[in-house]
């Protein structure tokens, strides 16, 4: 895959934005570190991040946990929820001091009968999400680890990122656990890649930060030959 | 992973059913083999099946196909139109003769507006979908190819398979190249896999069909440890 060269969107009319058709609902402060619903904790619908970062995993069978996606502010998760899927299997956990509004399935389900614009954005949105599952499918399937990690970061910089110097994007510090999480391998051989990437002018992190030159690591991508990984 | 313990469904209430709201619409009859939409021919709207089986994939930048899922009787398709993404990143291609019915995006935004009920069960619908994906993620990252294959088996089955005898389930033939675009590896190692799972007693195949029997590869896939695959 080419981050590049990502499929054009060509829109006959703008998405529909579900926060336009949603009434106020109730709050939820959650610290640094806290679950907002996990193993323990029911999930109370689908959540809109106000402010601060969620991380949303889910735990495979055999405990070993997949990063699904860092949401920031006016995004939605726990989709899930409108299916009824029994908890446990996906959880959500604050990254940094965060607020959450939360609508019950039910009053979701009310609402959009009441306002159909609603239930259009929903459909978008998680069909928004499908399309970039189907793409991680896809670096998963073909791409090195190496290149999975670039992805990744070029991806959360392009997400998180505020323009700095140099052409550098400053955001959130990533964890090399949650790196190794959404790139699926050890923290170690995310550590080991980070390293070289910082060597190669790629990044800078500390414990605050990670800064990222998104033009920089697209163009080793294009000139590095994709390791034709699984191919014999 | 493992598909014994997938996650239970606890529902509340059933799901909605998007063709419970959905009015008769246009029917378009393909011969196997034949593209409903590729690169060349735009899609024209949400499909869904009426008879036979339609297989969609997407091309990866590096003009690998990765194969989304194969369709059958009353299961939809082409969704990644409602949110006007342009065409020739996705095709679907008859596997036998099919039959679809196809709905405009914009008809179904107009439908779901007047029927609130088919936009709900849209929304289910694809938030099934990204939890199906989500698992496949899960799979790619830490399953060998082998497990990877066997799940596909398992799964495939499960969804086309009839019941036949001593706990075998036949369906339509599945060619090792389907396959190879589903569980991400060369046709030369599906085959060798294939063939190892037929002398195991796990499956039989011939041009026509292919039958498995899903409870001895569970079994197997209890037995067998899990390699960890990129966790060092």
């Amino acid at each position: 895959m080419n981050t590049s060269t990502l499929e054009a969107v060509s829109r006959r009319k703008p998405l529909e934005d579900p926060l336009a058709y949603l009434p106020c609902s109730s709050i939820l402060h959650v610290k640094r570190g806290e679950a907002i619903y996990d193993r323990d904790k029911a999930r109370a619908g689908i959540y809109m991040v106000i402010a601060g970062k969620v991380k949303v995993s889910r735990m495979t069978d055999e405990g070993r946990p997949v990063l699904i996606d860092i949401y920031q502010a006016d995004e939605f998760f726990g989709e899930a929820s409108l299916i009824n899927l029994s908890p446990g299997v996906d959880s959500a956990v604050a990254l940094e001091t965060t607020s959450v509004m939360t609508w019950a399935s039910e009053d979701i389900e009310r609402l959009a009968a009441e306002r159909p614009k609603l239930a259009i954005a929903l459909v978008q949105l998680v069909v928004g999400r499908s399309v970039d599952f189907a793409r991680r499918v896809e670096s998963l399937a073909f791409d090195s680890i190496e290149h999975r990690l670039a992805h990744a970061l070029v991806r959360f910089s392009e997400r998180f990122g505020a323009p700095a110097e140099n052409g550098f994007a400053e955001m959130m510090a990533l964890t090399h656990e949650s790196l190794s999480q959404y790139v699926a391998t050890s923290r170690e051989v995310i550590t080991h890649h980070m390293n070289r990437f910082r060597s190669m002018g790629f990044l800078t992190y500390s414990r605050r930060h990670t800064s990222v030159n998104a033009a920089a690591i697209k163009d080793w991508m294009k000139q590095e030959p994709v390791a034709l990984k699984n191919a014999a």
